[in-house]
C-alpha cells in the first residue's frame, strides 16, 4: 500500500473536511518524518489511515471493542472519541489487509499516546495536533518544539490535553496519564524543562 | 492509643510549626469525621500521626521503601515529598505497634490519594488539604465543597494538585490519577459535576 491507496480507502470513510485535516496530518507526518529519519513512506501511510473509523458510529465501535480479544475493554469507561484510534487499527487489518505493526500501532495510539512511545507513534500523534489547520490555545507553543525536540513536542501536547480535559471534568485514559510521565521522566533527565 | 499519646508521640518528631498543623489537621479530622458518621477518635488518631516521618532524613525514608517488601518501590521515582506517607504508616507499626489497618492505611495516601479511597482516607487527606493555616490558589473551593460533599472535596484538592505539579512539569504519581479518575466517575454519576 502507498499514500495514494491509503487516502483513496480513507476518502470513502470521512467527511470532506476530515479528509482535508487528513491530507494536512499526511503534509505534516512527512516532513516530521524527514526532519527526524523516520521512515517517510509508513509516516505518510500511518497519517492518511489515522482516522479510518472515525465516523463509524459509536455503536459499532463499542461492538468491537466487546467482541475483540485485542481491544481493551476499559476503554468503554472513558469518551467514546477515544475509541477510533484502536478499533480503526483493527479494522484496516480486516477490512484492508494493513499488517505493518508500527503503522497499526501509530493508528491505534494517535489520540491517547501511550509510555514508550516510537518516533512513528509520535509523528503521528503530533502531526495531528499541530497541523495547520489546528488552532486552539498553547498550539503555537506545541508547534514550535516539534520541529526541534519530539518528546518535547508530544510532552507539552499531552500536557495542554490533560490540562483541558480536567477543565473540563473529563477523566484522563491512563495511556495518556502514563505518557505524560514517560516523556516528562525522558525530559528531565536531558535538563531541558 | 488515644490521641493525647498520638500527639506526643509524633511532637518528638516534628517542628513547632509542623506540631502546630498536625493539631489543626487533628480539629479539622474530628470535625469532619462527625460530619461525616466517621468514628472521631479513629480520624483524631490518624490525624495526629499523619506526618510521623515528615523530617526523617530522605536517606533514611528511601532505605526503608528499598528494604521492606510491602512498600512500592515506583515511589523513588517521584518527588521525596511522597514518601513520607507510606514510610510514616510502616514505621509507626514498627516503632510504637500502630496495628489498626484503617489508619495505617490513611497515614499511607494522605499525600498521594488512591482509587477506592475509604471514608477516614478522605477525611485525613483533606484535612490536611484544608486546615485553617493553609493559604494557597483553589482552597476556597475546595473547603466549601469539604463540608458539603466529601467525594467532591477530594476531588478538587486532587484536580488542583495535579493542575499545579503539571504547570511545574513535575510527574504525577499513578495513585495520584487513578484518585482523580475513581472521584470523577463517582461525582459524574451523581451529575454534581
Amino acid at each position: 500500500m502507498d499514500v495514494v491507496e491509503a487516502l483513496k480507502i480513507v476518502k470513502k470513510e470521512l467527511t470532506i473536511e476530515r479528509y482535508e485535516h487528513t491530507e494536512r496530518v499526511v503534509d505534516t507526518a512527512r516532513k516530521l518524518a524527514n526532519n527526524y529519519n523516520e521512515d517517510m513512506d509508513k509516516a505518510e501511510i500511518a497519517a492518511a489511515l489515522h482516522d479510518y473509523a472515525k465516523y463509524r458510529d459509536p455503536n459499532e465501535l463499542k461492538r468491537w471493542i466487546l467482541r475483540e480479544k485485542g481491544l481493551p475493554k476499559d476503554l468503554l469507561h472513558y469518551h467514546h472519541e477515544l475509541w477510533h484510534g484502536p478499533v480503526g487499527a483493527y479494522l484496516l487489518k480486516v477490512e484492508h489487509d494493513v499488517t505493518t505493526k508500527s503503522i497499526l500501532d501509530a493508528i491505534t495510539y494517535h489520540t491517547t499516546a501511550r509510555a514508550n512511545m516510537t518516533t512513528l507513534d509520535k509523528i503521528i500523534f503530533l502531526a495531528d495536533y499541530i497541523e495547520p489547520g489546528r488552532n486552539f490555545p498553547g498550539l503555537e507553543e506545541v508547534r514550535t518544539a516539534a520541529w526541534k525536540d519530539l518528546d518535547k513536542g508530544c510532552y507539552l501536547a499531552l500536557k495542554n490535553t490533560i490540562m483541558f480535559l480536567m477543565n473540563k471534568n473529563q477523566p484522563i485514559y491512563p495511556n495518556t496519564f502514563q505518557a505524560y510521565n514517560d516523556l516528562n521522566k525522558r525530559i528531565r533527565s536531558l535538563k531541558n524543562l
